[in-house]
């Protein structure tokens, strides 16, 4: 008897002290900042002084004149997803920083030059580097960013730092084919949903496949193993892009820090719209007559478009997606067989990725 | 007697048969079409097709719409002189080919992204990138040569490949740092020669430093030599510089396929402008007058200006630079102690690039 009450009492304490998916994320992106942060730095402070510090406004770690502030500096979710991967395999979160470093840089590029096709203003509740240094500073900042993912994994201190740049330049491409994408997809009528899931991957997948991937290869993970993580970015990064089409719609820009509904004044073929396109009700009849066409959606037309999007079921299925992209990564990770306390770590992250917009 | 006689002889005729520098300049360059157009197809083969389609038209190698054509093509000099240097260590001039599509994937992406900052319209004889296919495609095709220069790097058959991408991310940081110099001399009115200096080595000379160098380093030259060409392509890149503002001024807009006097227009602080504001003459103080400032140069002053520039010996200094440059890359190939033939066409190089202005 006495065995059998310590055994409950020992399970019940377990229970109580086993952290909940949001502490054991705040653990690990903890755990990113102190060890990628420093690492990003000093390689910011190999680069051009004036270009390091349009990327360290980008990073929201200074302010317009280089000083340092406090500013919204960013999730770290891929240099956490990929310290996290590192882990899981039976490595060190030290293993990945080189890793976190090269991610991280590669999605500094890809938003810096981004913001600048899409003339977007505002990110994270700021001006834009190329609104606040102007254009040409902005390509030169995504430019080093770019190069500098490269350089860093290359002097990683690990016998795999040259299959790991293999990869990060495999996937850059990935990612720039994806933003090809999309950017056609504004003046395409006729893009499928297959089109999208092509674009979606590329474009969000491939940086977070590499993140997932790199982060095991570098801890010395197996060939199948690297793969499979490679393959769960993926499909994470295409549930991380359906969620922030729906945040494009649905969100509240006080947190998601850039104006709602400017996908829809770009006509962008977003998950919902498309499946609320592909319906054959009244709503997607009216939607097809507003939405269709070339130029800025009237700003008239934006707050009927939205409706119609969710009268038609588009709203509803992206949510439906998302929680099967979020399933399948979760099974995936599953038959792994990882550690549980790590195994819980990157389904908190997933949870994080994919939980806003339950 | 007769032995003298024959002796004469085959002098006379070895002399009679020596390739003129033209002609070995026409025999490099062959063989660089040759070898590394057909690889940096196959390296373009597997991007995105429509990037791949902008990185073609840059190139030359097709109009709008993708159909072959005979276009300028450009001079391939930068793979020319990889392949010149890898067989003046005693390689092949397959040795350098990766080394010879990475850098001029280098030149396209950064000529690509320049344009944009610039606002410059045409580019031999047709309109730029961005002008043609708009700002995102062409900053998207940018983005791909400079991770392609990565990946072919990577991708070399040689033990090498990793400590040559090393150099080629450090040379287009340089590269990068030497355009922003560019960039805000602009705006700047207290440039120096100095300043210039850097700027022009980073800008032009980093890329042209990798090309010799890392021709050299494929072919298996030790690390003294490999470090004497680098250094040789970055005088030699200054030179080249100053030839290019030269032209920029005084050149024929037939022959560089660029529009003439653009640099003025824009208040440029190239080498001859930088020398003739450092005079001391009325010609000097009269261009300090109208030069200095910000925005466009107005249209009546940009005659006068190159007047001014030439009266106050910018134009003269300038050229003299070239020749010293010329003759200090000319000097350092001596004491490398070369193969005669390979020598020759190093020096043909040197002359092509440095005799445009004589």
């Amino acid at each position: 008897m006495t065995t059998i009450d310590t055994d409950v009492i020992t399970t019940a304490t377990t229970q109580s002290q086993s952290p909940t998916p949001c502490e054991l994320l705040g653990v690990a992106a903890e755990e990113t900042r102190r060890l990628v942060l420093p690492a990003m730095r000093a390689a910011f402070a190999e680069l051009d002084p004036q270009v390091a510090l349009v990327c360290a406004y980008h990073e929201g770690w200074v302010d317009l004149d280089g000083n340092l502030c406090d500013g919204d500096s960013g999730k770290l979710l891929r240099p956490t997803l990929a310290l996290a991967t590192a882990k899981a395999v039976g490595g060190t979160a030290a293993d990945a920083v080189p890793v976190g470093v090269s991610v991280e840089a590669v999605h500094a590029f890809s938003l810096l030059h981004d913001d600048i096709m899409d003339r977007d203003e505002t990110r994270r509740h700021r001006a834009t580097a190329w609104k606040a240094f102007g254009v040409p500073m902005a390509i030169l900042a995504g430019d080093a960013m770019l190069g500098l993912s490269m350089s860093v994994l290359l002097d990683a201190p690990s016998d795999r730092a040259m299959r790991a740049t293999k990869r990060i330049t495999h996937d850059t491409q990935r990612l720039i084919a994806g933003q090809r994408a999309d950017l056609t997809f504004e003046v395409r009528d006729d893009v499928t949903l297959a089109d999208y899931t092509a674009m979606a991957i590329g474009k969000t997948g491939a940086l977070i496949s590499a993140s997932c991937a790199l982060g095991a290869e570098l801890a010395g993970a197996d060939a199948a193993t690297v793969d499979m993580f490679a393959w769960c970015g993926d499909r994470l990064g295409l549930a991380f892009q359906i969620v922030d089409d729906l945040l494009g719609i649905w969100g509240d820009d006080r947190t998601t820090g850039k104006p709602v509904l400017n996908d829809l004044r770009a006509r962008k073929k977003s998950y919902p719209v498309l499946c609320a396109l592909n319906g054959s009700g009244p709503a997607t009849r009216r939607l097809r007559e507003i939405y269709l066409g070339s130029g800025q959606l009237p700003e008239s037309d934006v707050a009927e478009a939205a409706h119609l999007i969710e009268e038609a079921g588009g709203r509803e299925r992206a949510r439906r997606a998302v929680a099967n992209g979020a399933l399948e990564v979760t099974e995936a990770f599953d038959r792994l067989g990882l550690p549980k306390r790590e195994h819980d770590i990157l389904l908190a992250i997933v949870g994080a990725m994919t939980d806003r917009v339950r």
